[in-house]
């Protein structure tokens, strides 16, 4: 059943809202997208569903409804999701941050997207919007979630990153105009340790001309319409693979966990036991933060920037990295990235080389198709 | 024998100038001011003295001179003194930082000022004004070294720090609004740590009417006074006490260095035995970063904010906290501190029990007077 909320025909995308009925969808959604990382959604669904009850539907902009008049930014939670599910956000945490973002920019933002619709940044910031009273724009950086600031389809696509800025929970600000988004990662880090654990950021300021084809379109209601599917269907896991057009490529039974915490990162491998249809089928999947690599028989199935997500078996719901344990019954689901990771700047930022895998790059098709 | 370049007449004063030929006296001047902490002076005068033969000699401006257009800001290194040692600043790290002082302020800044006169932080200001084609305004924020951003002159006025900016050799810029200057201290020491342990930093903008009564006026010409008076004596010691109106605490060996370096502070205490007139005598100096107490059989003799700086007895050169070696033959000089520090404000951010010591405040007057 469609929303009736979001409505997914073109010609009427400029009268599209977000609703509080639409977050909980949207944080399922955001959790496939998640590739097992972005952090858990369930605060930040509370939290969201909360601020569009008090201040009302948020208008969901596509990049064609943007105007000259438009600007555009990025935004984000930045540091320890598990330190984000108890330390709150301050009530004015988000206005403080875009007060100043206005000021660094000398311009009016008129509309926010997620940094990332992978995880709980994919969900805030319908939230976010609700309360500063912009727009929310129908994309993201990412198409998923990635763990560093360099993973973005603005740096892929050659896009300046001017300022970022960052708010904490005590009211301090920081504006950062770093040389690269390396630099960026290190600074907003320090600043997101001295704060506490966790910053709310804002960067790359875009308008309608530099977002196009710098940002990746209609994610965020692709995370609605998979989140809807998976909390509507009597059978989830089909339901959703047909959403994303993603391969199930086994189901099965976790029989070993090799996890391990280390340079702030989560890193490991699972290995899963096919049943059912799959019995007698081991595959075996490579984890940083995110799923990163799914191999079966010394073969290869699929690699980051491609998407692969493990879903519980019977819910269809995302299992992120730091929660899979050993005898759950799962799926493991791939499809295709967005183009621009494919191209030869996507593949070197975050192709697997780019995660320490000394493999090349096969794009993840259907299976029947190969 | 007074200084061609730098003027003490004050109806001259306009027409002062600080010249490469100061910057020897300036160095051993803000050394003496440093009491015992601020970091070595002798890269500072270096660098210092290249600037200004290669850009000009720098006005040197009092605060009747300022006028409704003048706008002041503070500079300063931050971070490791012994880091700024090898990391030299990068050629353009000082006009970036100021350009962007400026953007964030709105507005041309003028003049620039130390914020402590104590230490290489008391010399480098005329060389950054040399480079940057601005005045140097005859005052600092602390009329000695401090090592905290709380005990700044400013804060004891009450002037609000709208903002501060810090660049780092790689060429970031950061900056930040934070709610109080100890978060100020915070997130600056994050961003300093990240950036490679040191940076240059500005802050509180200050205008002819907020500067009056929230700096400490002409300490840059004391400290090239009383720097002079050390290079041109014979007899330094007596001259340099003379200058300052100190007294000689006592004059004689250090016998015990007890000291450890602990949560980024150099901590602990010397003792000295009297030699000459003084001899019979012991005297006992506590530091951190700075000296801070001077005790003899159980008297405080002196103390914080008061200032107490340990000199060589022979060259009448400030000897640094961390430079204090067993055998050592020196000089214990005392003297009075800026009003400003005698207030209630004042003692709360940087009297003895600022620093941990259960003492009262006694204010230091000249022996011979009590």
């Amino acid at each position: 059943m469609a929303s009736p909320s979001l409505t997914s025909s073109p010609s009427a995308r400029t009268a599209a809202h977000v609703t509080a009925d639409d977050i909980a969808a949207l944080a399922a959604g955001a959790a496939i997208f998640g590739t097992g990382g972005g952090g858990a959604v369930y605060t930040s669904q509370q939290i969201t569903e909360r601020a569009i009850r008090e201040h009302g539907p948020v208008r969901l902009l596509s990049l064609d409804d943007l105007g000259p008049d438009d600007a555009v930014i990025m935004m984000s939670g930045i540091g320890a999701p598990t330190v984000g599910i108890e330390m709150l956000a301050s009530t004015d945490q988000v206005e403080t941050l875009l007060r100043e973002a206005e000021r660094v920019a000398g311009r009016r933002i008129t509309a926010i997207m997620p940094a990332e619709i992978g995880g709980s940044n994919g969900v805030s910031p319908a939230g976010w919007a609700a309360r500063l009273g912009v727009a929310l724009l129908d994309a993201d950086g990412m198409g998923r979630a990635f763990p560093e600031a360099t993973m973005i389809s603005t740096n892929v696509a050659g896009v300046p990153c001017a300022f970022a800025v960052l708010s904490d929970v005590v009211g301090n600000v920081v504006t950062l105009r770093t040389v690269d988004l390396g630099w960026l990662e290190r600074h907003a880090r320090a600043v997101t340790v001295a704060a506490g654990g966790i910053c709310l950021g804002a960067h790359y300021l875009l308008t309608a001309e530099t977002a196009r084809g710098a940002v990746i379109p209609g994610t965020v209601s692709a995370a609605i319409r998979v989140g809807r599917a998976l909390l509507e269907a009597s059978d989830p896991v089909p339901a959703i693979a047909a959403e994303l057009d993603a391969d199930v490529l086994i189901s099965g039974k976790v029989v070993d966990v090799s996890r391990r915490t280390e340079g702030g990162f989560v890193r490991g491998s699972i290995t899963i036991a096919g049943i059912g249809d799959d019995r007698g089928r081991l595959q075996r999947v490579e984890l940083r933060n995110e799923n990163l690599v799914v191999l079966e028989d010394g073969e290869v199935l699929a690699t980051v920037p491609d998407l692969i997500t493990v879903v519980d078996l019977e819910t269809g719901h995302a299992i992120s990295t730091e929660m899979l344990r050993y005898g759950q019954r799962v799926s493991v689901l791939a499809w295709a990235c967005d183009p621009l990771w494919r191209t030869e700047r996507g593949l070197e930022l975050a192709g697997p080389r780019a995660f320490g895998y000394d493999l090349p790059y096969v794009p993840f098709e259907r299976k029947d198709a190969r």
